[in-house]
């Protein structure tokens, strides 16, 4: 049972956030986790976080949340970094998950800012600080300013880096500017969650990527990841090129009848079910399924991104 | 170890958001916790919602959480319903919460919409559809915007009223318009969780309150709902407006400095605790402490209101 | 040409934000304009407000912002007193509108706080109390965050009383219980832009009624003032609730097709003109028209409340 | 009197958006204008814009913006192409506007999306096409969502550039994912407003730049883009990581006492003074100035910058 110890303070590359595969009861489908998981390492994967805001995070009770740690944990067996986010929106809270991560063999815990509460930036700070403390197990911070409403600053990044409170930053805030001021200060590797400026993040010295539609398309993300590592900037960019053309696959959904949400993560899993890698493109309540016009619409973009069953 | 089943299907008067005392150690403190349930019985409440947003829900772990309602239903002993919080980012979720807190004897459940994610008003109404289904509870609904980020439009607590998915309604949306919109078209008891606009709201047909400030005062709240409920509404008013200058106490607090979350809470708790109802004003992590001159902003204000110890 | 003027000093009553009658050219419709002006002052209103943003203000230019004033002033000729709205994003553009409006003899102007600009709040306040030195007519404070981001608080709107820079309040913030803080501390007369809480209101001490809305029923919203300045809170709140439902002509609009203004101005200027006001329902550019759906929507709205050609 | 024209429809290169300098008494002050003129043009940059928002265009009154475009082509003589910001609320504003630039021989008018209403993208649409319908001069769109609220999405650019209304696009949407798109898709020149993705913005095809810190350092800005055009990507980012630094002058003022605009106005026209190109740092009303202990700071950014007087 034992394996390799995966280095998370050296946390680089291509880690993609996981959808959650869910069976048509709605449990979590370890078939179908394993054989995304597998996919993923095939593609040359650097990492895997599961229990992001890909893997519906906020939908998943207790006994989900478990299982997608632990099945990922036992899938991977050190093969790469086991990150699980550990989402929720006070101190004690996150600690409580986070504790249930370190004990089903995650190699860090993902965690964002307080939420539903209003922090102050010294309160972020301290949040943080606390759960490093409470836990055995690294910390990588998560700047989702979507969904938590607050920003986590280049001060703020600092600070925390500086007291080796986070080992890395996970950065979706969508504010470039603000994320190269943190390349240049913070002495932490950070990585973007951009799915458009992927080629452009690690040009500015960005560790690596964590990009939802890695789940469709890792192999595009590995090839770009390591065109920018080999210095191939024109390769990187055509296939980010590809890539946000089949990024299309998270608005096919009409805003009128489902969320954002429900049709982003939807796009994602409708893509998998297409590709062969999931059973069953369910998302998790209450969210809305997308409908058949909308998934033929993503068999085309796929059609066109030149993916097919894997 | 049976008691009265209160009638929360008519739920009524005041219902105040109880904070939950903890100490020094950040455990919940029961010996208080105790002394301010009584301390609001005494003052005649019709209720008590315990785990709301001034109970710091977003902050507490599941055992401080079980240990509120616990006390709650223990000490409270069907005098009056007590509505546990179970706020929480999704429906399955918020089911396991629910499910506690129905275990624990609570009376009533207070559920928002789905946040984290970007829900559709279809996607909300599912949501509380679902954890209805799923509960042998009753379901309040809780509109909380600044929270949350989504809305309980009229349409959709009407057609929760219509499925029964909820039996009651508590506004802190701040919109008074869509409020009164709610209480024309809806069939199910509509409390207001504004401190300033008591009186008004009961007088356009609102069933109770539910006001954070009540912690402190709930005398006034009770005498406010009392004079409404007996045609005085010059003496609400008057009350209305003495409660109002109390109020000031959530914002004494320096923005600069502390979030608003914590300056709200603590100042509830500071008064709390000059009055001598909470053997210590401590609120949960990460949220900082109010300083020595803001609490005693804190007592002048407490003092201006004809406020002592109990 | 002399006539008597008005007492904007002692605001009160109902005043409505007159839409702008536009011909099939885009010009202002004098002829419609003065029938609007008719219409309003044989149903009693107290004052009437052109320029405002219910009068497209955002979108006339120079000469159609000066034809309304002069067509305004004359039709009116001191029955009751004629405000003109000068919005405009910074200080001194402010100022050359209020010249022009004072020149026109507006008898008051309506003044926002500074937008495009980011201000604090001691800049809001500097704003008002510069436009006030430089102009020789009355200014009214507007508050109205949905269209410029920025809030008059109580504490600002008490400063600018004291110091007497302003004369009066049109509160269209949505937020009943800042409104009830200004009627509680500053002194001046402060009316609402709620068209849904007009009579919650006049309950509370506002000195009178801006309601888009009474473009098309200002019958309606003078018995509904007179009801309450006579006592009669029953046949207020009748009436209100009767223009509750009126008021869904601003929303019948597909916010698929067009903007929310479009929709709202569009809603009242349609019903205009199905009652025989306004010869053309045009709005100014850009906006959208409404549909032929739309405009019978509106229309069966006018038959529920029983409003006729008038 | 004749002058070469310039060619705006390959807008490119550097273009600063002048700040508009003021005397003691809040007049334009033309020489010191001119003199910002001729340091621009001395230090090679490809273009001015007057009148934008680092202009404070939205606190010029008529006179004021008049005097700026008159100076601006003058003093320029079709040395380069001079824009002119037009920024107003609605569609007939801004034709006035641009009538009047056209007039004072602006070469081209730039555009911002309506504001103050709530319009809809085909609103925004229209709005570009009427205003370049109306007036005799090349019209550049531009995106500024902080001032105005709404966005132009890459939809509305690509069909605004396909019809031909708008010849360039200034991007200061803060969001470099949905300008990449633009530049993908859209047939027309974008240039940049960020000073801190300057070159990965020409890396990604931005046609140019038009920073607001590239008043107080043009010859950095220049040399950066000369650097990105000759294909040195890393001179281009070492001048981008000096003037990051430099670019902390927009944020020594203090959020408690004024407001954002103020600070990052004040901070831009400060430097200028302390470098001798303008008389004076005043900004226009009602912004406040800033105090001695910030323009020490500014002082000390401009020094470890090695940026001295002119």
């Amino acid at each position: 049972m034992s394996h390799p110890v995966p280095d998370v303070l050296a946390l680089h590359g291509v880690v993609p956030p996981l959808v959650t595969p869910l069976d048509e009861h709605g449990d979590v489908d370890r078939r179908s986790l394993e054989r995304l998981l597998g996919f993923q390492l095939e593609a040359g994967v650097d990492g895997v976080f599961v229990g992001g805001s890909s893997g519906e995070i906020a939908l998943l009770d207790g006994r989900q949340r478990r299982a997608v740690v632990e099945v990922a944990a036992g899938t991977v067996a050190g093969a790469v970094p086991v990150l699980a986010g550990v989402v929720d929106t006070g101190t004690r809270r996150v600690i409580e998950h986070a504790r249930d991560a370190a004990r089903l063999r995650a190699d860090a815990v993902v965690v964002t800012a307080p939420f539903y509460v209003q922090p102050h930036a010294s309160e972020i700070v301290a949040h943080f600080r606390h759960v490093h403390a409470a836990v055995d197990v690294p910390v990588v911070a998560y700047d989702i300013p979507s969904a938590v409403g607050a920003r986590l600053t280049p001060g703020v990044v600092g600070e925390l880096a500086e007291a080796k409170a986070v080992v890395a930053l996970k950065d979706s805030s969508g504010d470039l500017a603000s994320f190269r001021e943190i390349l240049r200060q913070a002495d932490l590797p950070a990585l973007t969650g951009s799915e458009l400026l992927a080629d452009t993040a690690l040009g500015l010295g960005a560790a690596g990527l964590v990009p939802g539609l890695g789940n469709v398309d890792p192999h595009g993300y590995v090839r770009l990841y390591r065109a920018m590592r080999d210095g191939d900037a024109g390769a990187a960019r055509a296939e980010q090129d590809r890539l946000a053309a089949l990024f299309r696959i998270v608005s096919v959904a009409d805003p009128g009848r489902i969320g954002f949400t429900a049709g982003a993560l939807g796009g994602f899993k409708a893509a998998l079910a297409l590709r062969g890698v999931l059973a069953c493109p369910a998302t998790n309540l209450p969210l809305l399924p997308l409908n058949e016009t909308e998934t033929r619409t993503i068999a085309a973009h796929l059609a066109e991104a030149g993916l097919g069953e894997v």
